[in-house]
C-alpha cells in the first residue's frame, strides 16, 4: 500500500480555495452546443433554445446513500451522476443539451479525488454532446454530494410524457433489466468479504456487464434515435429509476389506465438471470424492484407495432395498458395474477443515522 | 419547554416514504407563469422561452457551512435559498422563472420541520412570481442540503455579463452593505452566550434590520426594473454574495480593466456602522468582505449619470473603472491607497472535519 500511495498525489483543497479550485475543475469543458451562447464564468448560464422547448430535471447523489467510496471509482461515479441525468431528458423524447453541477465535498477529498469526478462527467458530456455550463462547489462536513441540474431541449409536439398512455397500447421497455441490482449486491458481497479478510481477493471474473451496469450505466439516447427514425413516438414514456414495478405504477397513475405485465417477458440479461439465482432471489424481482437500469419503459400505440417488430431493436413488448384505472398486475407463466406494487429505492427507509 | 413541544407535530420522514413526501411538499405551488408548460410530475418540467434567452444558475446550501440550525429558522432558511437564486438571475438583468430543488435531509428533520422549509420558498416563489417545478428529495448522514437551480429569461439584447466594463464607467452598488455579515456576527454572539448561559435572554432588540439582512435576505427586483424604466442598461453586473472586494475584482478580470473605489462612498446603514465599531471592526471592511448582501454592483457609462443622479434610486456610485487592467484600489478618506483583496466566504478555508 504505501507504494502504491507515493504513486498519487495529494493537493489539499484548501491550496486552491473555492475560486481556484471551481477555476481548475471547470477549465477543461468545450462547449458543444450552438445552443450555448454563455457557459460556465457568470452568474448564470445563457441559453438559446429559440423556437423549441426547454427541458429541465435535477438528481442529487449523496455519498452513503447513492454510492460507497469503498468500491464507486470517483470518475465512474462522475459519469454516473451526468449520464442519470440525461436519462431524464431521454425519457421526454428530448436531447439534452446543457449541466449545471452542484458539488459538496468535505476536506477527506483531495483535489485530484474531484479532477477523477470531473474526469467522468467530461467523459459522459463529450458522449452525449452535452455541455457543461455552470455550478456551485461548497464545503460539506461529511462526503460527497453531488447535485446535477440537466438542461434540455425538443420539439413540443416530439415531448413524451407520463401521462398520455391509452388502453390497448403495448407496454415496451428498451434493454434488459435487474442487471444494475445484481451488480449493487456483487459488491456489496465482496465488500463485507473484504471486511472479514482483507488478503481476499475480490471475485468478479465473468461479472462485468453487471458491474458495469451498476458502476457506469447508460441512457439510452440510441433507442430515442431509432423510434424518430421509424415514425415511432410513444404515447407515454418514463425511465427506470426505481425499478420496472414503481415505473409501471407512475405512468399508471399520470394516465389513468391499468396494466397487465407478463413475468416471462421481462428481458433479463443471462448473468442477471445466473446471478439472482445466487444470490436466491427470483429474477423477475430483481428487474421489477432493484432499479438503477436506465432503460426507457414506453407505451406505443397498436398501429405502431409492426414498426417496432419489423427492425431489430433492442425493445421488448413486456404487456398492455388497460382501461381498469390503477389495476397493475403481474401475470406469471402459470398465469397466476400478482398486483405490482412499488417497492422501488426508497432511500427515506433505508436511512439509519 | 414541555408545554412547547406539545404544540408541534413529528411525522417522521418514513412514515411518509419517499413519494409520498414529495407529494406533500410539492402539492402547493401554483403555476403563475405562462411559460411553465408542465412542472412537478414528469421526468423533466417543460418551460416555453420562445424568442428570449434562457438563464441557469445553481446554489447550493449545507447546513453547518452555510447556516446554523440553532439560529436560523426553517422558514427563512427557505426563503433564502430561493432568493438567494433569483439574485443571480437579476444579476444578469433577466427574470427567474422557475426552480428546481435538489434537497437532502437526515431524518433528524420531521416531516413539518421540511414543510416549513418549503413555506419560505413558496412564499419566495409567490413574491417573485417565481414557478417551483421539480425537484429531487432523499436522504442525507448528516443535516440538510438544500440545491437550488433557478431558471430565467431575457431578451438577447438586455443580458448584462460581467465582463462589459469598460474604462471610466462608473462603479455603482444599490442598497447598503455590511449588514448581513453584521447580522451573522450578532447571531453568533448570542449563541455563544446562550451555551455559555442558557437562561439568558437573547440581546436582539434595535438589531431587526442586521439579521432580517442575514436570515431573509431579498433580492433587487425593484431596481433592475428601475433601471430598465429610465432606460438605463448596465455595461456589467454580479451580484453580492461574497463581499463588495471579491466582486469588484471578479467585474475588472472579466472586463479586462481596473477600478478605483472610494472608501467614504461605500453606502453603510446606521445599524451596520454602529455594530462594527462594536465589534471592532471597520465598518467598510465589513463591506468590503463580509458577504450574503445580495445587493447588485454594476458599471454604467458616464453618458448616463444623469439618469441615475436624478432619480432617487436606492443606487450609490463609489468609484469608477480604469484603464488599468488588474488594478483595484481602494482610496481611504485621508488619499491612502490600498489594493484591493478577495477575503470573501471562503469555505473551503473555513472548513473542519
Amino acid at each position: 500500500m504505501e507504494d502504491n500511495e507515493k504513486e498519487f498525489e495529494r493537493t489539499e483543497l484548501d491550496e486552491l480555495g473555492e475560486f481556484g479550485l471551481i477555476d481548475r475543475l471547470t477549465a477543461d469543458f468545450p462547449i458543444q452546443n450552438p445552443s450555448t451562447l454563455k457557459g460556465v464564468g457568470d452568474d448564470a448560464a445563457v441559453i438559446n433554445h429559440e423556437g423549441e422547448r426547454t427541458l429541465v430535471s435535477v438528481d442529487m447523489l449523496v455519498e452513503g446513500i447513492h454510492f460507497d467510496m469503498t468500491y464507486t471509482p470517483l470518475k465512474h461515479l462522475g459519469y454516473k451522476a451526468a449520464v442519470v441525468n440525461f436519462s431524464d431528458i431521454y425519457a421526454m423524447n428530448g436531447t439534452p443539451t446543457q449541466i449545471v453541477i452542484g458539488l459538496g465535498v468535505s476536506n477527506r477529498y483531495s483535489v485530484e479525488a474531484l479532477d477523477a469526478l470531473y474526469d467522468g462527467i467530461r467523459l459522459a458530456c463529450e458522449r452525449y454532446h452535452v455541455d457543461m455550463v455552470g455550478g456551485d462547489v461548497t464545503s460539506s462536513k461529511t462526503g460527497l454530494i453531488i447535485s446535477i441540474t440537466v438542461i434540455g431541449t425538443a420539439k413540443e409536439e416530439d415531448i413524451v410524457y407520463r401521462s398520455g398512455a391509452h388502453p390497448n397500447d403495448l407496454l415496451c421497455v428498451s434493454g434488459d433489466l435487474g442487471g444494475a441490482y445484481m451488480g449493487l449486491l456483487v459488491l456489496e458481497r465482496e465488500k463485507a468479504e473484504f471486511l472479514a479478510n482483507p488478503n481476499m481477493q475480490p471475485k468478479l471474473e465473468g461479472l462485468d456487464y453487471v458491474l458495469e451496469r451498476q458502476l457506469k450505466p447508460e441512457a439510452r439516447k440510441d433507442v430515442i434515435k431509432q423510434l424518430k427514425e421509424i415514425g415511432v413516438k410513444p404515447t407515454s414514456m418514463i425511465d427506470i429509476s426505481d425499478g420496472l414495478a414503481s415505473e409501471i405504477l407512475h405512468l399508471c397513475k399520470e394516465s389513468g389506465v391499468g396494466c397487465q405485465l407478463y413475468e416471462e417477458k421481462i428481458p433479463l440479461d443471462p448473468t442477471t438471470d445466473k446471478l439472482a439465482k445466487e444470490f436466491q432471489i427470483v429474477p423477475s424481482i430483481a428487474a421489477l424492484n432493484g432499479g438503477e437500469d436506465y432503460e426507457l419503459l414506453f407505451t406505443i400505440s397498436q398501429a405502431d407495432y409492426e414498426k417496432i417488430k419489423e427492425l431489430s431493436l433492442d425493445v421488448s413488448i413486456i404487456g398492455y395498458m388497460t382501461a381498469d384505472k390503477g389495476v397493475a398486475e403481474l401475470i406469471t407463466p402459470d398465469k397466476h395474477v400478482i398486483p405490482l406494487k412499488a417497492q422501488g429505492w426508497d432511500h427515506m427507509r433505508k436511512q439509519e443515522e
